[in-house]
């Protein structure tokens, strides 16, 4: 199976990633659209739009289903490319809550905090979805601040340090943290360490775990090759594929 | 004389302000294209395609001038927008420089440090310029954590000062400080401050010395109305001018 993964920009290579450590897929057809970068602070109505136009590509291109991991993109235009695509389209939202649920121990007095962009915040879904787990103990904030911290390469020292304490100073300390942004796979480690140690939820890995069980693929292939476009300054994606572990 | 300013967001408000209380101007039409910002990390070929769709709005506008607010657009788009507008075009790169040459003292030991986006560093354009002033002690670097600090409103605090740290611990004391990207006018004062109380080159200001100096034009309206259009959310545009101080 041919799969596409539709980012805002390079973000989405976690994701990416983690499809291509998996076995599960012949090859994988990059999109990001780095013209345009980032959705995270941008209206449904521009983010609709720019998710139809990747369809359309999609729409043309040789993959047999879309993996959207812009997290922004899966909240608030998920069913607008469903609408027009003609192949499968799946987010990341499902996955990473279904991911929680596998945690385990998922019960009233776990106590969640999701991060992500503040469109995924302000949309409410991962809030809705992880309250109809039955979560009653759940803090959602918008860390956008972590977006550029990541594209700097800053994965820990000060900045980051500081960052975190604004964000996170005042919360409770919860149980899991649900990366709710492709981005900060990157600094999961530093998020982790600063409650003292919790779980962490990576949609790279959620997507995997959900697709292997709702497509019930087998784990076939030693190798994926990935393909890599962008709207603007490929080798950049290119060179930050490689950074972040990718094989190319 | 009515002006339009083009902006890639909300930053060129800065420069707006900055016409808005000089009283050369009847009247102001501001352009921000919110849906796709920022400019500063992306190609040149991608910001002139940006910049000539701006040119576009604006040759069908009524407005007898435009003011480019955004230093990304200034060095890397400028003779595009000027080859294609109907009405004089006029970017932030001259007046900063001429701003630089006012100051009165600059001379060979002047050391200046100019600061921007990734693009306009790149560009090498603030350099070239102001090494034909003679200036031989010049730093010029990307600070794009600047940006969506300034738009997260953390004027102040630690994760500025850890910024400012990150990137200016390793320079020589400047003389002067080239605020090369129209969000760094608000946090001058700390960056003043950081080097020990500095003098700041401020584009808006540059700019309104440059126009009536260039343009002969008399501070003659107390009053001069801005209308704000955006690509998107331009009551969020709306909200950010009213907390910058701009009167709407």
């Amino acid at each position: 199976m041919k799969v596409g993964v539709f980012d805002s920009g390079v973000g989405g290579l976690t994701v990416a990633k983690s499809l291509q450590q998996s076995g599960l897929f012949s090859e994988i057809t990059y999109f990001g659209d780095t013209a345009r970068v980032p959705y995270g602070n941008k209206d449904k109505a521009t983010v609709t739009r720019y998710a139809l136009e990747a369809v359309e590509f999609f729409n043309g291109a040789d993959v047999d289903c879309v993996v959207v991991a812009c997290n922004t993109v899966s909240v608030t235009a998920l069913e607008a490319m469903q609408q027009f695509s003609n192949k499968p389209v799946y987010g990341v939202l499902e996955p990473g809550v279904m991911a929680l649920q596998q945690l385990g121990t998922v019960t009233k007095q776990t106590r969640v905090l999701i991060i992500a962009t503040r469109s995924t915040i302000a949309s409410g879904a991962y809030q809705h979805r992880i309250q109809a787990l039955g979560v009653e103990q759940m803090d959602a904030i918008a860390t956008p601040l972590f977006v550029p911290i990541v594209e700097e390469a800053l994965f820990d020292g000060p900045i980051l340090q500081e960052t975190m304490r604004h964000y996170f100073s005042s919360l409770t300390k919860p149980d899991v943290v649900l990366l709710g942004c492709t981005h900060f796979p990157l600094i999961a480690e530093q998020i982790a360490q600063y409650f003292g140690g919790v779980a962490t939820i990576h949609s790279g890995e959620a997507m995997v775990a959900w697709l292997q069980q709702h497509l019930e693929l087998p784990k076939q292939y030693a190798q994926t090759p990935i393909r890599i476009l962008a709207s603007e300054n490929v080798e950049a994606v290119k060179r930050t594929a490689k950074h972040w572990g990718l094989i190319l």
